[in-house]
């Protein structure tokens, strides 16, 4: 696997690619990343991952500072799954100055996770773009995990007219259900037992919805519930429609999904269930 | 020339191209344009230009509607000026919904210019980074004329990281030193004859800025009130370093710009002199 740190570099190294598949991290890999990895491989003929710790995407009260970084076991990693090329950029390479241009995204950006980490998909677009800028994929993937992450990126790239197709990873879970992510490690291993808790429960509301309730408010407040009484600090449970994460407009919304995000100890845990109605005509 | 309306095919047509040399306009080409057009020869093999008066740029007050639109003559222009690929969408295919997703620059968009027509330099940003990303030319030239516009869309393509080099076209001008603009036709006979005054003008403060002069606020109110005086009502006139218009700071600035924007009638005119000053040490 190369490894590449400087862009002149990795874009001489992508110069002759016919197609080239790109999966962005943060690094701290785990088996949800190597299964984007993987699901790469049948979108090009040349798999790419970068590593970058955004430092834009990040509130002041959030986890940058401590969150895990492993590039040694991340690269051997990313070679056993066939990754052809790493893009490993330090700040002072993507960041040379203060980011001063800035994607900015319609209102969903503060809403749901947005609403609780301002500026967040505003520094996740605004990098997402220069590493697409660098790379110039032809296919990027995303975690479905980071559902909001995934369909942010989804709109921008249609809006701003790249040329680039946006898949979605299925989730990769612990045996528990627990959806894989670097912040597990914050949890003690009380709390790791607990964790679990937050995808039967959003399991659960899929099962309700998809029996034919369709009293969402009376269902996140529960869950909300649910939550509190078990230790957890909870941001938001909400049902919302896939293709936009608005409110479900009338009943013959068929493609829901419910996603939330709570706090178990020092981990702030995300995690959403995709619900699909059969079609009542 | 190959003149496409729609992404696709301009994509098709643009595959197999080695270097492209972009010059996007809003159409109604003069001399001017087509300056940039014989320029963009020199930086590649393949000159493409691109036509669409950007609603997104335009202001409520602003001339959208009346905003000259001559396509035929300008497919003739432009291929008698050797362009090979003309891309000309409608509104309909460069905005199938709302634009959502903006470029937004930092302060100097609300500044000189951007006082005046809000949102103007975000609906530049987000047009032309579309654009690039349809047209992904190696160089995209600009006129010099739109000062704050070139040097807003050169920080953007580096900060977006955008493999694209800016360069900017010498402002073209009439025999009396009138900058070429596609709203001049908007002038009057008598006011098309004072409306030299504004580069005699600049020349002038450039002049007095060589010789020594560095009260620029007395230059600058001195230049209102002439401007005033003759029937102009003007945004501003302002001297500023060339390379991000803010103020010069101190006597070690070499490199500075007089920039203005008036109103004469139906008309708001810009134009800008450049003025090198020798280095003293």
């Amino acid at each position: 696997m190369q490894i590449h740190t400087s862009i002149p570099e990795v874009r001489a190294a992508l110069q002759a690619r016919r197609r080239i598949a790109f999966v962005p991290t943060m690094g701290n890999l785990h088996a949800g990343h190597i299964a984007l990895m993987n699901e790469a491989r049948s979108h090009g003929d040349c798999v790419v991952a970068s590593i970058f710790v955004n430092r834009l995407q990040f509130g002041p009260n959030d986890d940058f500072d401590r969150y895990p970084r492993t590039l040694q076991a991340d690269c051997e990693k990313l070679a056993a799954a066939g990754v052809e090329i790493l893009f490993a950029p330090s700040e002072e390479v993507l960041y040379p100055e203060p980011q001063q241009y800035h994607v900015e995204p319609p209102a969903i950006q503060h809403q749901l996770d947005g609403e609780f980490r301002p500026g967040h998909f505003r520094g996740v677009a605004t990098v997402v773009l220069k590493l697409f800028n660098i790379v110039q994929p032809q296919v990027a993937l995303f975690g479905k995990k980071d559902y909001q992450q995934l369909m942010v990126l989804r709109h921008m790239t249609q809006q701003l007219a790249l040329p680039i197709a946006i898949v979605g990873g299925e989730t990769v879970r612990a045996d528990d259900g627990l959806a894989l992510s670097s912040r597990n490690a914050y949890l003690s291993v009380s709390e790791r037992a607990e964790a679990a808790r937050l995808h039967r429960l959003l399991k659960r509301i899929a099962a309700t919805v998809h029996a034919g309730e369709r009293d969402f408010v009376k269902l996140e407040r529960e869950a909300v519930g649910e939550l509190d009484q078990n230790g957890w600090k909870t941001d938001y449970v909400a049902v919302r429609r896939q293709s936009d994460l608005q409110l479900p407009q009338g009943s013959d919304e068929r493609e829901l999904v419910v996603l939330a995000a709570s706090r178990l100890g020092a981990a702030r845990l995300i995690d959403n269930v995709e619900i699909e109605l059969a079609n009542s005509h």
